[in-house]
C-alpha cells in the first residue's frame, strides 16, 4: 500500500519536472521553437506540469510532489510522521528522472545553446538578484501561500475535479505574481532534484551547478510550508 | 460567527492583494523574471488572485474582498446593513497587509528601480490619460459589469464551483476589456489600502502616492457597484 | 416570457459588445494600457466576453446573442420561427448598446489615437487581405464549426456548466486558428450593430465605416451556421 | 455502430486539425492578424483544437483522433484490434479534410507568403534540430506522456467534463514544455494526413513536402504511445 503511494509520488514527480523543466528548456534553448516565448508560457507550463499529475495521481498518494508539503502535513498531524522520509525520496528520485527525461528530449539543443546560466536555469532556480535572507523570504511566503491554498482548496464540497482546477490556478498564480524574485522553487524536490541531475548528466557545456544557493530553495519552501499549514489550522 | 467573516475577508483580501499586487511588481520592477511581461500576464495574475481565495471563503463569508460589492449588496437588501462596516474594514485591512507581503516578497528589487510612478503603479491604479469624469465613467461601468456578473453568475444551478470558475473569467475579462484607461481598480479597498502602504512602507526610493487621484478608484466602483446590483434586481 | 427572452438577449449581447469591443479597444488605442499586447489578449477577451453572458443567461434564453445561430436553430426545427425576428432586433441593440459602452468607457482615447482604420477595426471587422468571396468561406466556415460546436457540446450530459466552458474555449479557438484572415466576425449582430455605432456615435476623429464589406460578416456567419446546423442533424 | 464511430472520428480529426493547422497558419501567414503572435497562441490554438472534438465525440468513439492512441488502446486490450484500421482511416482522411479547410480558410494569404519551408510548417512538423535518433526520443516521451496521461486521467471518477478539461490541458502542457525540439506532432494522422494535402494541394508558392523527416514523428508516436499504455497498466 505504502509502496503504491511512493510509485504514485515518483511518477508524478517524474511527469511534473519533464513537463516543468521542459518548459524552461523550450523557452531558454537555442533554436527551440518556444524560445523567448516569455512568462505567461513558462508559468502555464508549471501550472499544468502540477495540475495534471495531480488529477492522476490526487486519490492514489494525495499527490504531494513536494516534500514542503509533506512535512507541512505531518506537521499539522494530517499525514503520518512514519512515511515521510519514504516519500520525499520518492519525490527526490522522480524529480530527478524527470530532470533525465528533458535532458533526453532537448538532446540537440543542449551544445548549440552558449550561455551556461542558462543551461542551469533550466533545472534548478536562481534568484535575480542574489540575496538570501530576501530570497529566503520570497520563497517563505511563496510556499505558505501554496500550503494554505492546497488545504483550503482540500476542504471545499464541491465536485473533486475543481480542487485540482484551483491548485493548477495556485501554481500558475504564484508564478505570474511571487516567481518574479527567485524563479518560485516553492519545492525542495523541484530545485535539488534536477539540481543533482544537472550535476551528474554529461550535458554539453554546462557549468557548475551554483551549490552555494542550493539551501535556500530547500529551507525557505519548508519554513513557508509549515507556517502556512498552522495558520490554515489557526482559521478553519 | 461575524469574527470568522471578518478574518475570512481579512485573509482573502491580502492573499488578493499578495497576488495582484505581487503581478503588477513582477511586470514592473527592474530585474524581476517577469519584467515587461505584458498585459496577459497581468490580468491572468488578477484572476487568479480572485479567484483563489474566493473559492477558499465563498463558503465563509461570500468572498467580497471588495467594498463596493458589499456595499452594492445590502443596498439590495442580500448583505445585512449592520456588517457592511465590519467587512469593508477587514478588506482595507487585508489589502494593507497584502501589500506588506508584496513589499517583502520583492524587497531587493525596489532599489534597483528608477521609475517612482512604476513602482506606486504596483500599488494602487492610476489613469493611463488623466479626465477626472472620464476615468470615473470607465471605473463605474467597470464595476456595474462585474457586481452584476457576480450575482448573475451566483443564480445559476450548477456545481458551486463553477460560479467561482467564471467569476475568476469575469475578472480576467475586465482586466482584458476594459481595463486600458485606468487599470481596473473595480474595487476601492484594494486601491486605497495599497495606496496607504505605499505612504507608510519605507520603499526604496518611493515617491508620492498620487492622493489627486485616490477617490476616483472609490467613488466610480461604489457607484457602478450599486447599479450593477440595482439592475441585477430589474432583470432577475 | 418572449419579453424575459429579450431583455436577457438585448444585456447578453451588450455585455458580450462592451467586453469584445472592449479588448480591441484596449489592445489599439493611443496609450491605452493595453496597446499592443498581441493575440493571445484579444482571443481571450472575446472568449469570455461570450462566455459570460452566456453562463448567466444561458437558462433565460438560450444564450444565442448571434443571429446565425438564432436562423440556423430555426432552420433545423430547434427555435421558434416566429421568435427568431425578436431575437435579432434584441440582438442588433444590444450590440448597438455595447460599442457606446466601449465608447466611453475609452473616452479619452480616440482623440489621441490618429489612425482611423484602427478604430473602425475596434468596432467591426475588417479582412487582412480584401478578397470578398475568400472572406466570405473564411466568415462561413468559422461558423459553420462554431455552430456544429455549439449543438455538439449541447447534447453532452456533463454538469451544465461543462458546456458554457467549452463554448468558451470555442470562441477562443476559432479566434486562435480561423481568426486571421477576417478578424472573425462569425456573428451577423457583432459586427453590424457596432458597425452602426460607429457610424452614427461622435467618435473623435473618425473615417467611414467600409459598409462596402459590410455584407460579408452578415451573409458569411448566416450561410456557415445553416450548413453547420444541418451537417449537426446529419450526424447526430 | 462502426460506422457512427468512424463518421466521428473523421469529423473530429478535421475539426483537430481545422483548429490546429490553422493556428499555425494565423501565426505564420505573411498579413494574417495573429502573425507571429507566438507560443503561447499555438499551444493555446492546439489545445482547444484537440479539446473540442473530444468533448463533442468523447462518448461516441472514443475521440481517439490519433493513430498512436488507437494502437496503444489495442496493444493493452482496451480497444478491439479489428477496429484500429478502419479508426485510423477516418483519423487520416479526417487530417486531410481538416488541411483543405485551413487551406481555403486562409486562401488569399499562401501567395503573399514567400518562406516554403512555414508554408509546409502549417500542415505537419519540422524539428528545429534534425537529428533524426533525437527527434525520434522527443516524439517517443511526448506521446508516452500523453497515452500514459489520457488513460489516467480517464478512469477518475468526477464529472466527465473533467477528464476532457484535462486532456485539454494536457496537450496545452506537452506543446509548452515538449514541444521545442519538433514541434509535437505526438500523433501520426496530425503529420502525415496534412502532409498528404500539402503535396497534393495547389497552394500558392509552395516548396516540398520534406518526406524525409515524414516517418519520424508516425514512429515515435507509435512507440512512445504503446510504451506510455505499457507503463500504465504497470502502476494502475
Amino acid at each position: 500500500m505504502l509502496m503504491t503511494k511512493l510509485i504514485a509520488e515518483f511518477v508524478g514527480t517524474m511527469i511534473l519536472i519533464y513537463l516543468g523543466d521542459g518548459v524552461c528548456a523550450n523557452c531558454t534553448l537555442t533554436k527551440s521553437k518556444g524560445q523567448n516565448s516569455g512568462w505567461i508560457v513558462i508559468t502555464a507550463g508549471w501550472a499544468f506540469a502540477v495540475g495534471i499529475p495531480a488529477y492522476i495521481f490526487g486519490g492514489v498518494s494525495g499527490a504531494h510532489f513536494n516534500p514542503a508539503l509533506t512535512i507541512a502535513l505531518a506537521v499539522i498531524g494530517k499525514f503520518p510522521a512514519s512515511e515521510v522520509f519514504p516519500y520525499i525520496c520518492a519525490q527526490m528520485l522522480g524529480a530527478f528522472a524527470g530532470a533525465v527525461l528533458v535532458w533526453l528530449s532537448y538532446l540537440p539543443h543542449w551544445e548549440q545553446t552558449e550561455d551556461k546560466a542558462a543551461k542551469l536555469g533550466i533545472f534548478c532556480t536562481a534568484p535575480a538578484i542574489r540575496n538570501l535572507p530576501a530570497n529566503f523570504i520570497t520563497e517563505f511566503l511563496g510556499t505558505a501561500t501554496l500550503v494554505f491554498g492546497i488545504l483550503g482548496i482540500g476542504i471545499q464540497h464541491t465536485a473533486a475535479g475543481f480542487g485540482t482546477l484551483f491548485v493548477t490556478f495556485i501554481i500558475w498564480a504564484l508564478g505570474l505574481s511571487a516567481g518574479g524574485p527567485t524563479g518560485y522553487a516553492i519545492n525542495p524536490a523541484r530545485d535539488l532534484g534536477p539540481r543533482i541531475a544537472h550535476a551528474v548528466l554529461p550535458i554539453a557545456g554546462k557549468g557548475d551547478s551554483d551549490w552555494s544557493y542550493a539551501l535556500i530553495p530547500v529551507l525557505g519552501p519548508i519554513a513557508g510550508g509549515i507556517v502556512g499549514a498552522l495558520v490554515f489550522t489557526l482559521i478553519f
